[in-house]
């Protein structure tokens, strides 16, 4: 099985590249894509820091190649887009796809501890695997130079990643992140199941749990929120984030944009400011 | 059956909204779908102008909407984008779904004659039934300024409609275009089905012969091609119009823009240019 990825489309973008490739990751033990965005090459450097995306509930890598238009704003700063996949896919695990917030296309970027879900293991995928593999096989990507944001599902991962991780990612960003999945319904059938019952390993996963361990965070964490987002208050609960955020004075801006939804149309709007954000943080 | 549109979805983005609408159409005698993008209200005018899109083969009024990422200079520039969708649906006429280049999904913005496609008039339903169905619905639009573009199949159709109604439209672009219909084998098949064997019907729907035939066109025609668009030297054969613009002294920029191939990403790399041509002729 071919750990090294091969590269399986390629679309000019902006004077760039969308690439997509496929691997077996040893990790989650089963073959995988991902999206990497190239921008053009660029007389001031001829290594790209990298940008992590990580997408929302049955998402897979393509949708934030296809809906975000993150290209121009990457092209621009001179930034490589990192678009990994959601969860392990065709392990054929017992109820893995029968429903759209539990399995494949929602792996919550953790490690599972219980037996049935041993292969749900993104964070490792996220934090290890795809790191090495990128730095291994991209010579004109800088990973040492990196920066993280996602969506929903993704802005969970994002946060809680960075916020485990600061000596590995210069900044963070979110749109709609799952900022207390502990006191979520999304969240609590994720992390019983994939967890078990252990409150202790929840809070490992949760972002408003983790910002008051983790205060020596100097990068402002850039959340934006659509106010008309029909999970705000049910599921996302970013108020408790903020809140957690003041507490262990940890520099916020959490944006409420008014009228904007959950979708893909909202993180267009803002994506630029979100990239700025980071190219900033990548001293670009 | 009603005719009047009814909103079902409404997404706000840059400062606008993307509303999906269904109404019946007399014109198809089907229910159809059609996406209007609103700019943000406007201290200099309460009235739209309108930029039509025609979407390719396979496409819906989703593609272009989801895709394109136009909504950012429509919200800048304070134009209105239309999106109907690419053929009658639900109609059930034997073999209309057999193959991805003719029948749903493939209506060429023609009148059919041949009477098993009789419903087949996108060509009536763009340039007649929507523009009236616009200007009785929605007081925000001024359907008597409006310019035309499209991709593909929906390039074909921006080009013709424009070139047979140079009264209605301030001006056209069109993205790798389908331009010269006559001469390549989507065209063919679809002029075969459509229109029978009378070839003069045919070059009423072929921008190579149209271009030729009204010499009148003071409104540069932009084109953007990729070159390495798979399509470009079978299907496509934007060269033959650019002879026959020449010929004709009507103004044609035709990009060609290198590395790129026939997809959105090539779309969304090109389209402020062409929204800010549009913004020019409508006076913005």
């Amino acid at each position: 099985m071919e750990t090294k990825p091969t590269e399986i489309s390629s679309s000019k973008m902006f004077g760039g590249y969308n690439k997509r490739y496929k691997h077996f990751s040893p990790t989650l033990g089963c073959s995988m894509t991902f999206h990497i965005y190239f921008p053009p090459p660029s007389p001031r450097s001829n290594k790209f820091p990298v940008l992590y995306w990580l997408s929302g509930l049955t998402c897979t890598d393509e949708n934030f190649i296809m809906k975000s238009g993150a290209q121009r704003a990457a092209s621009e700063k001179g930034v490589a887009l990192v678009a990994p996949d959601t969860s392990p896919r065709g392990l054929n695990v017992e109820g893995e796809a029968d429903s759209w917030d539990f399995g494949v296309g929602a792996g919550f970027y953790l490690n599972a501890t219980q037996e049935k879900w041993k292969n749900w293991r993104m964070y490792d995928y996220v934090v290890k695997e795809l790191p090495k593999l990128l730095s291994e096989n991209f010579l004109q990507l800088d990973t040492s130079r990196a920066s993280i944001s996602g969506h929903s599902m993704g802005g969970h991962g994002a946060l809680t990643i960075y916020l485990k991780n600061l000596d590995k990612y210069k900044s963070v960003s979110a749109f709609a992140p799952i900022a207390n999945p502990i006191n979520c319904p999304w969240g609590q059938k994720a992390f019983t199941n994939y967890l078990g019952d252990n409150k202790a390993e929840w809070e490992e996963y949760d972002a408003t749990c983790l910002v008051s361990k983790y205060k020596d965070v100097s990068a402002t964490i850039l959340i934006d929120q659509g106010e008309d987002d029909k999970f705000l208050h049910d599921q996302l609960l970013p108020f408790r984030f903020g809140e957690a955020s003041r507490n262990a004075n940890v520099p916020l801006l959490l944006r409420l944009q008014p009228g904007y939804d959950h979708s893909y149309f909202f993180i267009s709007t803002f994506i630029d400011d979100h990239i700025r954000h980071h190219a900033q943080a990548l001293s670009l």
